[in-house]
């Protein structure tokens, strides 16, 4: 297996799936800093991520950019799509792209990649699609855990390791 | 059973209960993404939903608005009394309806539709009194898993599925 | 025994013991809306209700004003003290009060009063000095269950519950 | 072992690493109320305390300001040496520091202090790196917890607890 593109949606799998409503307008979601460390690994391994999610807010946009996260792709309703254009765009194909989503709108997707994870609480009946079922909740570092067994399966976790718990 | 209509409550059902108070006056509630294909899987069976809450917020009001519900009552203080004027006005009985809540001012309408449940977490005097206790608690995706169970018990939930998550 | 007062402590009681941090300067609270049944079940039997907190935060006062709770005390550094002057203004004695807290600023009231309780979450060596320790956590219903215990053991539940369970 | 400073970091520790976005720009952080007695402890026994974070947040500045917290240090790439410079100002050596914290920027640090200890939801290969894995979770009273555990250490627990719990 050869990864050169992941995927990762966002509610769900980077928060619990909250969408905190208030009552003066203003919309909130709660990330993990964890995650900011499967960023990292991913960069430092120079595998591209792009967020794919329907939802259209820029508080996504404001955690991407915190993270410097190039490929952001919002309101996307059709994600299987959209990551076939992005795939295109990259000269890769979906036999190299690794993905986790968590709900039916992920389906399609999931079952299209080369490597497909869900976190742990995602439904049943989105589990049983996926190569891999995360120990893990979603916001809880379903996501950094998530680049970390891909990374092993890559033999790419130790050196990464080594290098980011270095003296 | 023929189930015509769904009612909801709110707090302790889509939230865990959680009622945020900020120091500027704001108040919020923490929804679940994952109760959102509830309601889509009500839409697609053409069964209609409608929110009832003793609350009286503009929050719930936002969340209705951004999942399409059409029925929404807010400030209730009476739910028994609400569903019936709803039935009436839908050309429909008490015994066609479902009706998910979690606490005191919830129980006589639970004993009084055709499928009544409650999140895991409500008292235990309330869940004594409903056909239905969910494994799961309220914010956690307890509506979802109740229409999901509804939409079994009703023979809908194999071909729902098939639809939402076919290639 | 007799209770003519129950007095609450709030962080740790009636939330989590989270106190939210916002860049712009607001702080926030999450509480239960679990825990106002209690105040409810309070009101039935004409128990007056007190909170006593050392924080001294509009968030407290908003959460009593929704509830129509009359005796808030904001920013108590001795509770004890402030525990004696109430009793007296109402003319009753400590032997006639409950207290619910959690933490090293409840331990000299919670040891002078008839009857104490702690959610499950509180430090060892405050549950060590209270009559009950309850299995729930605060913010998660602690007050509730504090309050229904107590009119179990005042032989006021069983009416209580008939109330407001009744058809 | 003689430890004259207490160095932590927040996200992880003092949270449960939740970074909440809001849809104005705003972010939140959710501290624990249980963790303010931990500094308390710590002042009791004029043993001073440091924050390390990465982050560059007014947040931090806040709950620092309102727990009267001195050295706060914001912004830190390198804790390591961050520590080094603090230890020369006071005069003491990094053999009279403890530090707890739960992630790869943190791992130089760890190994080279006194006393080091990480919260029970820390990665694996950071918890192996330390001397005590804490059995709490970052944003639970993990940085009490901790501060308790490193008193009883210095023999200075239980007249720091019968203080704060004295009649």
């Amino acid at each position: 297996m050869k990864i050169k593109l992941v995927i990762t949606d966002i509610d769900g799998v980077w928060t619990d799936g909250g969408m905190y409503y208030s009552s003066n307008g203003v919309e909130t979601k709660k990330f993990n800093t964890s995650d900011s460390a499967g960023v990292l690994f991913l960069n430092h391994n120079n595998i591209p991520l792009a967020i794919m999610t329907s939802e259209n807010s820029v508080i996504v946009t404001n955690r991407a950019k915190k993270l410097k996260i190039k490929h952001v792709f919002l309101g996307v309703q059709d994600k299987l799509s959209c990551a076939k254009e992005l795939c295109e765009k990259l000269g890769i194909s979906l036999n190299e792209v690794a993905f986790i989503g968590d709900d039916i709108n992920d389906i399609k997707l999931l079952k299209s990649v080369a490597y497909s994870a869900s976190p742990n609480n995602a439904p049943n009946y989105i589990k049983r699609e996926v190569d891999l079922v995360l120990k893990i909740n979603g916001g809880s570092g379903a996501f950094r855990n998530f680049i970390e067994i891909l990374l092993v399966k890559l033999n790419l976790w130790e050196k990464t390791k080594s290098f980011f718990t270095r003296d």
